[in-house]
């Protein structure tokens, strides 16, 4: 059994091949019938001809879209789009179609949400999840290829990694764990602990948020990625974050070349150009001091007021990365009120060492902090029952910084897709269906 | 700031570098203070020297175990057991450590467990952690070269796996999500509908098992890696798991040089030399009615019958694996009876297409099946309400196989960890620490 993939991209004319794949699409001319097979291995699908008056072309006749087919035929030289096709010798129907759901229409992405357990056969979705695929596998190789370690952090904790939002409860946790327990919001803390002893760590791992908000850009449950790092400071992570989304961006338009075609025929105005950009543009930098003058002297009318202490909402963000500087920007040290215990308090007294960075359309793609290391200065702002945590800054502390990255909005951005339902498999927020 | 890795591997001998670690010893000789600092970056150590009436020597004084340290100092061809040293020029304590609680003296695993927070820092959890990032990325550099495609299946489900075992419950999952919710055991079903449309794909993520079992081996919560193959038979899978374990246990042998070792030296009966029988041996195959026919013959009294039809209990499955064939061993085709409802039914009308791997001391390591992928077979044994998976039968249905392995268990053997808390970072198995 050969992957189409292997066929299209090593070209060996003249070879006989297995192929198994779904049916895409059949027609017919005067003289052949003609196949279009996809195995997903890759986004284009193999064109297999089947000469009149052969066994093959007969079996064409009661094929249609979405039957498994196992086909085995020589790599010709092709006549059309393709570098080369299949010319049929024998074809076996694996298994039927009859009233397969997905057709050669395209179908719209509502539609397909409701057929969660076969859109992964769509050009759409085998583009989306190739992508999401290459993005994972990139994160793996920045951070390795840099010297960090991946920890898996639990996912059921007793903690509450406080101001992040509602908590999941576990049923019967204090039964079953001696004490109340939650789903994660975050591998943050325990990754700090982590960080101080291998020196720089990531979590790539579910977090699950109970939040209400049913939008576009929410999921109760997606995967987080936190590195955190021992001896770094603000600088050093708002580097990190560009270098890494540079690197994962990258790395997609170099290996995902099809996948990206695909989507920018299909998706517009998303287009590789922005991609581009963000895999090479300067990331600039601005306080939020310096945020908050641009919003006030911005001629846009933003619905939430500008005035030093707010938080900058999503149309400020925009407005950033976008109108204003129309490219990523990493804005720090944000107003001290109202922030987590765990960021560490700037001399200014008014301000913490935090960051966001916001890109075009998206705004805040991921944030982060420098970490309050000094024991009595976190002694005063810790409100939870965290002994462990405190002593971490008793026992040798380290500056130390890290940033979490919501990893289905990244997913989002690098697909075009509108809504982060169409970056997971499950193709859900709140509604939860039986897949 | 340099890595000690880089510092220990490159031997820039002259070069001035800045290092910030932990402290783990100090002795004093007539000339000079030796300072021997940790961070994280590998097993080994790095010596500053401070020669005597430098300020340095001055400052090493008051240094107690544990404490940061921020060292500047020059590279120099060692004396001592390492290649290169580096002769102090400045150091600065970062962080205090009074009261730490790891010291020199060799903690028991029981200790460093109520230590979580702490214990990356002792030489045994640094090795475990690097070993297990090494199996981790070892574990995604095998799949992606093979094409496979990663996937995260959904960690909150309204799927039951059947027969995998008791569920934890989401509270109030029923009125955030329409339904009642559980954590899932394993994203095999997810898995296979994905399959069945990018052909080859994994999934690496946590699964939970509310079990009571409070053992050495079981976790309530674990990672799982689950390939699932379309195309592939029962055979397919065999091969594949054998060569992910061998290719896994290379990468560990090859990359792990300094933690193996020093894992073999305090943790015997470990050694290398199991794990490099792992990685080249052959893999045994056998069928469950021959395993039952040699467990009948042999002179070892078990306390589980080893009829026809039974479980093959660990003693069963570590006889095997130990005694018998001393190496991995892979039994097939078992009783069809008690069997989950998504495993091939063999033609023999009494057995499944289902396999184990077992290896000598753990026993069963990774299990699988192929799917059954006939509708109507399917049909009659499926309970639960599964449309989404029963349609995968219908609509292009084709033979898929594929296997899940507890990560855990896996690096529980690649480290010699008798106790399977010790392969996690959280330090628990039922006890919910605040860590």
């Amino acid at each position: 059994m050969c992957p189409i993939k292997k066929i299209l991209d090593l070209q060996q004319v003249g070879s006989t091949v297995e192929v198994c794949g779904w049916l895409r699409t059949k027609r017919t001319s005067k003289n052949c019938a003609f196949l279009i097979i996809n195995d997903g291995s890759c986004q284009d699908s193999l064109q297999v001809v089947c000469a009149k008056d052969s066994d093959c072309h007969q079996m064409t006749q009661g094929l249609v879209t979405g039957v498994s087919l196992r086909v085995t035929g020589t790599i010709e030289r092709s006549r059309g789009e393709q570098t080369v096709e299949l010319l049929a010798i024998a074809i076996e129907v694996v298994g039927k179609a009859d009233g397969y759901p997905l057709q050669k229409k395209g179908h719209t992405l509502e539609f397909l949400r409701e057929q969660a357990h076969l859109r992964p056969r769509s050009n759409t979705f085998g583009a989306v999840f190739r992508i999401k695929h290459t993005a994972a596998l990139a994160t793996h190789d920045f951070f390795a290829g840099r010297g960090f370690y991946w920890l898996q952090t639990p996912i059921i904790t007793a903690n509450d990694c406080e101001g992040a939002g509602e908590l999941f409860e576990v049923q019967r946790g204090a039964d079953f764990f001696g004490k109340r327990s939650y789903l994660t919001v975050s591998g943050q803390l325990q990754a700090e602990a982590a960080a101080l002893a291998l020196g720089k760590v990531y979590t790539f791992g579910p977090t699950f948020r109970a939040e209400n908000s049913n939008t576009t850009r929410h999921l109760a449950e997606f995967w987080m990625i936190e590195p955190e790092v021992a001896f770094a400071d603000l600088n050093d992570i708002c580097l990190l974050a560009e270098e890494f989304i540079k690197f994962v961006t990258a790395k997609v338009i170099s290996e995902c070349v099809a996948e990206l075609g695909f989507l920018e025929k299909f998706y517009r105005p998303f287009s590789i150009a922005t991609l581009e950009k963000l895999a090479t543009c300067e990331y600039r930098r601005i306080t939020y001091r310096e945020a908050i003058n641009l919003l006030q002297r911005a001629s846009v009318k933003f619905d939430f007021p500008t005035t030093w202490g707010v938080n900058l909402q999503t149309e400020h963000e925009k407005y950033l990365a976008g109108q204003l500087f129309d490219g990523p920007v990493i804005v720090t040290d944000y107003p001290k009120k109202g922030r987590p215990f765990y960021m560490r308090d700037n001399d200014d007294g008014e301000t913490v060492a935090a960051m966001d960075l916001l890109i075009p359309q998206i705004g805040e793609l991921l944030g982060g902090s420098q970490r309050e290391e000094r024991y009595d200065v976190l002694k005063e702002k810790i409100t939870d029952n965290l002994d462990w945590y405190l002593e971490l800054r008793k026992f040798g502390t380290a500056p130390h910084a890290g940033w979490g990255l919501g990893f289905e909005r990244f997913v989002q951005y690098l697909t075009g897709m509108e809504n982060i339902r169409d970056a997971v498999l499950s193709a859900r927020a709140r509604q939860l269906l039986a897949f």
